[in-house]
């Protein structure tokens, strides 16, 4: 596989005159993609009907000729002003019952079916325009799904689709999804479909088994919005489809809308997310401030990975300060470089930067770019240079099966929210945990989705929070070669939202039964017998399987049976590093003991190594200095 | 008095089949009481005048004949889907405007007339169908008035019932209206009753007057309601009446809605309110995270005591882990005992433990039961037959009177919250801080409400910040026996929030003038001489009453003519103890130095020993163990 | 010049019976003047066009009668309850969508005509009735605009009005806009004017040229709504016109309103200010509890004397505890005499208390006043009397040039809360941190506003954070004979907010630019060379100038060329204190080491020294106690 590098740019933005020089000196840097058009609906469709495609046709012309590979954009992140005259209700609807109005950009209700025909009527237009242009190597639909938290949305047109989507769950019998929801518990019985409204402004909490519904439904709007736009474009191109998702947004299935794409991406802003979206304590977030997580680019490296079957790029990487977090630092030298080898560590196929030249107007005039709003070079284009002749150096890429195995699935992260039961508790949260433990100790990891039924090839197996776990997923693991770990909250509920009998996990070759559960104040941790802590959530476990580990008090808290472990509680950093070690031996993994802020990541014939540490460590391997990056071939 | 046990069921959330199995096993632990049906309308009246009231004819049938009393709830908290179909406008309208819609329970506006005839029509079918019931031993009205925020409306119905109600307060005179509000302050004079709006949305806060009277308003709202239901049973039934209060809600009078009930309940979940309703520093809660606050049942207790003239229950006793709660842990062992004998200690006749099922399904569906989801008994269930065995032991009891009384005013704590004046000032704070300090010191309390006259056989009356005291009352105390300690801000203000001249408190027999007031930041206390600090709030005092306690700096705080004392200051614990330890000796009380944790409650013959702490403590009486109850008989 | 004190009065409160002898004691308490009328409208027009204004003749006639000079404020502030009926869309909106109704005061819109017309008859009637009357000696129009949040209204009224505005800015071509505001951006490009929102309610942050946009406008309607009033009244009176802004709101442009008035007022409230905008920390703010922050007055008054071009007054002083701080605590006993002396030591030709008779009804029925609610003198009334008698002694005063001069603008501060790029970053904060470094080394200050073009005579002009800077007031300050301090993010955007080629600064003869800038946490602060720390903001400099200050690691913060010097960080204390330590000799400026709390201001003839601090401090000039104040004769 090759490793490619690109950027993002918008000739809409810049006089036509210096776009000849820009790609010449995009070309210079060593870059191979250039994406385009995703916000230019206003310049291409000035008012309804009257297209003015031209200058479109002319820069994808010039970029193309200058040897770059275009990614074309469609633009429906971005509806212009006459649209939301000619459907004044296409906006969302937040929880509290406010338009999300023009002005910005994603302004759009996903049910709304005027908007549907829009979005295909531009997408139909750009489709049959550049379908067979040679200089359109990729595609990508729409941007960022879910930024800026517009996936639920309360309008009445999400609630006559809801209505409708759950007349088709539940075959049209309200009997039916009365008793799945178990709508008698407040004489919440419906007597109709159209009776169902949306669970927001309720007085009290909603039935979660609602709000999950509507959450699952929420979803489904964007994989069915998404695939009407992949449909037209792969009507009449042949280059792959992609979408960028946005990190740590979780609001919709990843993999569902991946099912239609070829290409998964995503947009890494490391800096921006440590500040807005890690949930790092302030020490944290203060040591990393200008490097990013250890663990957060890795963890989504690994998921589109994983959504994109294989294929996948960092379509937006960050290349200086951002503008939209909380505090908006620069990094350390060598970071974008940091940031660009890890993503091909982790088997990318490009990573673009984002944005070409930072704009001096409008909401993002903050956020750095490869050059400067005056044309001269930013500090990240030299990185990325760099980047760009290291890769020339290295040559192409085999992708290899890591040996570790971590299910993540956004159903559970959607009933985690529903019911987190504690406060601060997070699917997504606890599985970062477990990801970082792995980490922590050097081992490389393959994120899957839970409808995965073959396991082999893996030694360990992470299901942790799982909340649904169908049958087959249960035997499917059950029967794995490898050590299968599951817990907390695995298995907690049937597809509904209800707790099942015999009461969870019901785990196959597992006797293991949470009898009861809490949640505990941050300030009550519970020591656990040799080391670590249990912190937020904790099971009480019963049953005949071994105990594995326990508190201080003698409290099972982890049992197994062979292969089969089930750990009842959320463990510190300590707790969940000596429950790895306890089966590492066991699934015949060898942990490494790396120092603060050091990762490694293996592919089949390399070995990584990445300081994100803000000063040089000691490590086995010799002292690799702040924003290091090691890459050394395996034997 | 009989001492009984029991539990809330709901039938029509488990199959027919099982109905009389569960009623064997509460007969078996000990249970006397079941509640069942208030939130069974929806499987009642499925449909708009369509009634399936024969599976509770059953219900009843098959829990009455296993030997237990039935309290039948009305299902007005839980109108169901249908009902606002038919009344649109039936809900509550938040105070920034946004409807409190269907899908979870309490969704109904107070001053709704639609609704209210539903609430007539719905009671009155269960009022004459089992009135005449021999196994319906009890009634309840409705659920947890005021749970969820759920007394203010700000709904049309609301604004113009409240019209109305202030046309009947001010006999038609909108200049007296006018005048008791001092509307000329900012032009605020209203020329009609139906100019006055709903004080919500205003640009800066509303005339505190205007607040009173809209959360006087809006008690009366509930009261009237509440009297309605009760008229109704009343007429075909001879059973006692009640209403299952909700811990820690003050937004109406819970004196006025009991003065038509023959029981008042209410409904005690230690843990969940630490987390969420006690106002208890991290450090506190950190403590008692397992075993609830040491006061806060015990101050319902008495409150109950004095809502229901000296009939009172726990309707919902918590009985493990709740939902609800920011955090939810698991009591310690015992704790579910402690808290039942604690209740009957104060004069409980029967403590009901919620639920008798843990439901898998909804929104309660991680509430512990006295039962598992499958059945199992559940920790709670061991200690509820341990405590029906003890009651067997210990025979019935007499109420006795305390020698302390407390008053507790709805109308005050309206006043504080309109006017805190310093942030995080409450009336409840206030009156509990004093309440916490009698108790640490071992004494029994008994509240009285604000409309008592008759003070005899108390030695020492307390009136904290009882900010309007009519002259009846004030003189009332002024001719009690007992010591009486008023302040701070006690009488305060006129019936209409005017600051009265001549100036607060103008208590006859005690020449004390508030002549100026201020609230302070938590981080600047003022240090008592011999001890203890002021904190948050602060009055100057001029007089010529004897100076019974002052600042380091020599400013008076306590001032006191022979058994009538003002204090001016809100303390702290050391401040407040040694206010009460200079009031006692002349009292004739005798105080104890009780360890932290412990408290005691006497009867008229028994003595109770409660440690709430989380370990073994040493006492006088020897060593009491973590969730340790002792009952001793007096000489 | 006289200077002089005075009290706010509200006849319309009390019986008219104890005018006379309240208007004796004011004179013999030494005030000279007397505000009365702001809020009377209900009383003067009870019905809509029924007048009622003898009550108010007979005022006016007792004060002046009594030796009292009135002040006459128009009640715009205050439309009485049938003016809502008669205009139900007159209410301002807030940004979530809410009317803020009827029950307060400032419920309007600025942007609303039926209402400017009703401001419009009511000031004219009060013109045509007392502009001639000789006890009217100044004027007062509507009572603190922007109070309570409210400039900025999102009611159609003000889209209205801000598409004209737009339409008349940009001469009717909205394609000039959408270059101006770089619309093309996310496609959010106009076709017409009429389909510009107003910002708020978008999904993500508007476009901030938008905002910008927006802030401006509603600055100008509150402008337009002043000069109607002026207008009018000037018809028909002699007497200076005036109005009392309040207190950290900038939400409008002080200046512009100040060209239209004779003298600028401003209401202050030490202990309010701190608990409440200052944005002080706590122990900042614990330690000044009882005086006020040390700075915090004495910029307003500075403020004011340029708003009101030389003739400003304070025309509310706090007397005591105030009613709407989150705390609100007494002041020390001499702090009202050393408020008064700071305003008349920075050229206050009045101070006025508010209020003259604490209020024992409505909203601020716990504000004290210079008489308690019962008439008893209130503590303040003392320290009037000893300042009136003061004032007797010094005689008048002539104002005098400072030293420094400190460019605050409005239009800046609207540009830093549109995009503050790190979270609390504020210029009002940047600018106050600069004014407090003058302050805590002795200087006095002159404030100028952005359209100042000539700087003779000033030895130091600073402009901190002045964002846009037209290229006049580039070419004054380097042409000026001072010392010129700019940055951080001086110059940093053009007109439209738009980053300028070349980057900013590109101040003439100083070559700096800003290659790249970036937010700051605050647990991450840069050691400055030599002592001090840069906080919340850097910016990279690039450029031939001289280094002047630079970090521990040698990045250069301050850069010069002779007098033109460029700050490119917000430093803390010690940094902007060695900045200006580094300014002053080359300025000529002498620095002096005040202990902690002590101030000194001079005036032609005087020098003042005031002591902050709750305790005696030492200084240079002998012993000064707690809220001490010195006036000394300049040599």
């Amino acid at each position: 596989m090759q490793r490619t590098l690109g950027t993002c740019y918008y000739p809409e933005h810049w006089p036509e005159t210096i776009w000849a020089e820009d790609a010449a000196r995009m070309v210079a840097a060593g870059l191979t993609w250039v994406r385009i058009g995703e916000f230019a609906w206003s310049r291409l469709e000035p008012q309804p009907g009257v297209l003015q495609f031209d200058w479109l046709d002319r820069a994808i012309e010039v970029l193309g000729k200058a040897g770059l590979k275009v990614v074309l954009g469609t633009p429906t992140a971005t509806p212009p002003r006459w649209m939301v005259t000619r459907h004044p209700d296409m906006f969302a609807i937040d929880a509290e019952g406010r338009v999300r109005g023009f002005g910005s950009r994603r302004h759009y209700c996903f049910s709304h079916p005027g908007y549907l025909e829009e979005s295909k009527r531009i997408t139909a237009l750009f489709a049959e325009r550049y379908g067979q242009n040679p200089y359109v190597a990729a595609w990508q639909t729409d941007n960022e799904y879910g930024c800026h938290d517009t996936i639920l949305s309360y309008s009445d047109a999400a609630r006559g689709a809801f209505q409708t989507w759950l007349q088709d769950q539940f075959h049209g019998d309200i009997a039916a999804l009365n008793a799945a929801w178990g709508n008698v518990f407040w004489s919440m019985e419906y007597n109709a479909f159209d009776e169902v409204e949306l669970p927001n402004l309720t007085v009290t909490e909603a039935n979660p088994a609602h709000v999950l519904a509507f959450r699952r439904f929420s979803s489904d709007q964007v994989v069915a919005f998404n695939r009407v736009q992949v449909e037209i474009i792969r009507a009449h191109s042949k280059a792959p489809i992609s979408h960028n998702y946005m990190g740590r947004i979780t609001d919709f299935d990843h993999y569902k809308v991946g099912d239609d794409l070829e290409i998964a991406t995503w947009d890494s802003y490391p800096l921006g997310f440590l500040e807005d979206r890690v949930g790092a304590d302030a020490v944290h977030q203060r040591a990393y401030a200008r490097q990013g997580d250890p663990d957060f680019q890795a963890f989504h490296h690994d998921l589109y990975r994983a959504v994109g079957r294989g294929r996948w790029w960092v379509m937006e990487q960050q290349p200086g300060p951002v503008n939209w977090a909380p505090y908006n630092p620069s990094p350390l030298p060598g970071m974008v470089r940091l940031w660009s080898w890890e993503a091909f560590a982790h088997g990318a196929e490009a990573v673009c930067y984002f944005r070409w030249r930072q704009a001096p107007f409008a909401q993002e005039q903050l956020h750095a770019g490869l050059l400067r709003p005056d044309s001269a070079d930013a500090p990240a284009i030299e990185e990325a240079r760099q980047v760009a002749a290291e890769l020339a150096e290295a040559g192409t890429v085999e992708p290899a099966q890591a040996p570790v195995a971590l299910l993540f699935d956004y159903d559970a992260d959607w009933a985690w929210s529903t019911q987190p039961h504690g406060q601060g508790l997070s699917y997504f949260g606890l599985v970062f945990d477990v990801y970082r433990s792995l980490r922590r100790q050097g081992l490389s990891v393959d994120i899957l989705r839970s409808e995965t039924r073959d396991f082999s090839g893996y030694k360990l197996v992470l299901a942790p929070g799982l909340m649904h776990m169908p049958d087959e997923l249960k035997q499917a693991l059950a029967t794995a070669d490898a050590k299968v770990v599951y817990g907390p909250r695995s298995a907690a509920r049937d597809h509904d939202f209800n707790i099942p009998t015999p009461l969870p996990p019901a785990l196959p070759g597992l006797d293991v039964t949470v009898s009861r559960l809490e949640s505990l104040r941050p300030d009550m941790p519970i020591a656990v017998a040799g080391g670590g802590q249990v912190t937020g959530y904790l099971e009480e476990l019963e049953g005949s399987a071994d105990v594995l580990m326990q508190t201080d008090a003698g409290v099972p808290i982890v049992m197994a049976t062979g292969a089969q472990i089930y750990c009842g509680a959320w463990l510190d950093e300590a707790g969940f590093d000596a429950l790895l070690q306890k089966v590492a031996g066991p699934a015949e993994l060898t942990l490494r003991n790396l120092p603060e802020g050091v990762r490694i990541r293996q592919t089949a014939t390399e070995e990584f190594w990445f300081n994100y540490g803000a000063s040089t460590v000691e490590t086995e391997a010799g002292s690799l200095p702040a924003a290091g990056v090691w890459r050394r071939l395996l034997d």
